[in-house]
């Protein structure tokens, strides 16, 4: 098995060779094997032990076993003692869940302050097959059939081609010590049934089986790649990046097959749940929307727009005060007022009003239900709701509109329109020219 | 059951009713509930049993408890013996294929005759998961993941929603009788295994197992979908129908990622087993080739052609009398002979020749290693493999190639080249015209 892991090294993995490498070393078979693997294969590595704190007495036995592991190998080691119960109880997880998440994040942190180019983990084939089982009893989407990966994020699995047995086997001749796991948490024990009452029944059936499953989920895995191609070829022609977010072209949707299929994958990393309404909400009228916990997805005309959740500006209110010249409004830009002698060339981002109709200081807020105004160019009153209408804002245009106030009055739907009320007469002399940048 | 069924058809397959149905029914309990429910739906069925005389009495029983079924449901009935274990002797395949085989075969040509427009089979939910484990274990390509499917090729199968026990339980409601299967067939024995000591593990963990189950097989149907319309966007690109079979672009390929999966998307279905050699043949020499049973694939400098294998024409000859004035080639066409007072516009399907020159019969035959002549508007003579080289044939182009001799000298690369020796004289008199079509 040395002379196999120096030329899969070799093989698949070149770039250890030369690179500083961070184990993580359980103290179990596994681990401890890829500790005398690596250093008969003379890799760069130092040695991580997290200790969870699950088992008393037995996870310091553990912690110390591989510090004297490591001595005797003489590379580094770090280890960190985790609260792992109460992380899980505060994050509402399960210990094996809060387990894992402690464990990256420390190896990520010890990776950047300690300068590591790679984490190594000990995975092997029957934890992969287990994972594969654990998903498929639990049901998953085709992402949770392809298996752990043998390198990601800078995370590479070496053993993973090595089967538990074989490794056990390796461990053995060479006389290696190890540390038992007697731990019995919740996802322990399903693995635990799926190891020794589901996986001695499929080998009974095919001997050969770990190899025609490592297959098997090379096929499928390719044909995912596939599905990722297909969607860098449409996501140009479906997608645009707008202002608030982004924009799918429903006409576009329509044409091609599989729509659900298409919304899904490209929806997938935003967490949406609800996936029958998404699907709807393509026949569903402008202004519909679904939810998920960071995004909303909003049908508008031909569009779906995809935006994140509105950031809590809702009842902000924001004060110009007659001496200020430069006001700061996060998320919209800044304002500047000056006097001026006339008015200049018009714009959307400018307004010029008459001083002696202004009443300090001015309120900038965003638009609520019941607002009207009279549009400049217009004759009379119109309720805020049917310029929007009118002028077709959706839903995350509307919500991103501000709105400047003298008193109750509104002088200027910001970047968009302005009040007659507040028109310059030949009469004023005193002008306050209003810009957004 | 019995309620939810008549809704199942009402919304998934509309088109049963008012269709004229076979149902197989082995006389086991799935077949029979199923026969039951469609009698109680009113629909418009017949039943079709086989006796594949694998148990001797008790495959007889069957046959009897089906036909007296059919009786008190006051349906046609239709069986048919069959010598399974012969047919697997002849075919070299297992007794379960056998039965398959014959069974599908046989409902097909029942259908086509007594023009059924559906078959029915009873597979449900378990039947389906348990193909699922058959083909992990086995080792398989995505498809053979995505499971049983509900409608193909006019079968339907209109118990998958249920589970094994809903229809168990079900039939002991009602009091249906029905035949216990005692057979222990080495597919059966695998089943048995899965049935009986994975699925309970499996179902211990998670009681809604089957549901599940049923979701993660739809998503990954969903994925593969993607693919197909993928390929389907990247066929018209990739490939081109030409004279001899497919032509693949291997430039376009080279730009396209996951170029082996694309290439095994497309060539999938033509039996290639050796992967590794097809991926490899696109940067292969130009004439190297990769077999499958029924097809080749050969590199032909920047393309890759898809070719049946030959038909066996290799040493076939055809004689081409004097007196004879039209022979038929086949797989190339007819030949005319005709005599001319005068050489007459010249095309590649046409020569001229002297009649002095030619000793009859003519001999038309493929080419072959060593074969040399005198090429029209050259000087001297010239090896038929340097000729092709020059030309750049194919591997088809070349092995379509047929030659027209008189005794050993060649008269015309029929289509592409004359002979100079055999170039028609000022002083020639009797010239014939001899054409392909």
């Amino acid at each position: 098995m040395e002379k196999t892991f120096k030329n899969l090294v070799k093989t698949d993995y070149p770039y250890l060779c030369g690179s500083k490498l961070l184990l993580a070393v359980s103290g179990g078979v596994d681990s401890v094997v890829l500790a005398h693997l690596c250093h008969s294969a003379k890799l760069d590595f130092a040695i991580a032990h997290c200790n969870f704190n699950l088992r008393g007495e037995e996870s310091d036995g553990d912690e110390k076993f591989v510090v004297d592991l490591a001595d005797s190998l003489e590379v580094d080691v770090y280890t960190e003692s985790f609260d792992t119960l109460k992380f899980a109880e505060n994050h509402g997880i399960s210990v094996q869940m809060a387990a894992r998440d402690l464990r990256y994040e420390w190896f990520s942190e010890l990776s950047s302050s300690v300068q590591f180019d790679y984490t190594l983990t000990a995975h092997h084939a029957n934890d992969n097959l287990e994972t594969f089982l654990i998903n498929l009893i639990r049901g998953t989407g085709p992402e949770g059939l392809t298996g752990i990966k043998k390198e990601k994020n800078e995370v590479v699995r070496p053993l993973l081609p090595f089967t538990r047995s074989q490794i056990e086997n390796f461990a053995r001749k060479k006389n290696y010590k190890w540390r038992e796991d007697s731990s019995n948490a919740s996802d322990k024990y399903m693995r635990n049934k799926i190891r020794h009452q589901i996986v001695p029944v499929m080998e009974e059936i095919n001997p050969q089986l770990l190899d025609s499953f490592s297959k098997t989920q090379d096929h499928l895995q390719e044909s995912l790649d596939l599905v990722e191609d297909y969607m860098s070829l449409l996501y140009p022609k479906l997608v645009q990046k707008d202002k608030y977010g982004y924009s799918l072209d429903i006409d576009f949707l329509k044409k091609v097959p599989h729509q659900k299929q298409i919304l899904y994958q490209l929806l997938k990393s935003f967490g949406f749940t609800e996936w029958d309404d998404v699907y709807d909400l393509m026949h569903a009228q402008t202004g519909k929307m679904v939810l998920s916990d960071s995004h909303r997805l909003i049908k508008d005309r031909k569009k779906l727009l995809l935006t994140e959740h509105n950031e809590k500006t809702g009842n902000k209110e924001y004060r110009l005060d007659r001496e200020e010249d430069l006001v700061m409004i996060p998320g919209m830009g800044s304002f500047h007022m000056s006097e001026v002698d006339k008015i200049g060339q018009t714009s959307q981002s400018c307004i010029y009003v008459p001083e002696r109709k202004l009443k300090f200081p001015l309120v900038i807020r965003k638009w609520k239900k019941g607002d009207f105004f009279y549009p400049f160019g217009m004759n009379g009153k119109k309720k805020l709701s049917d310029f929007f209408k009118d002028e077709k804002f959706s839903l995350p245009e509307k919500e991103h509109t501000w709105i400047l106030c003298s008193d109750k009055e509104i002088v200027w739907i910001i970047n968009h329109r302005a009040d007659n009320r507040f028109a310059v007469d030949k009469s004023d002399s005193k002008i306050l020219k209003i810009c957004i940048t």
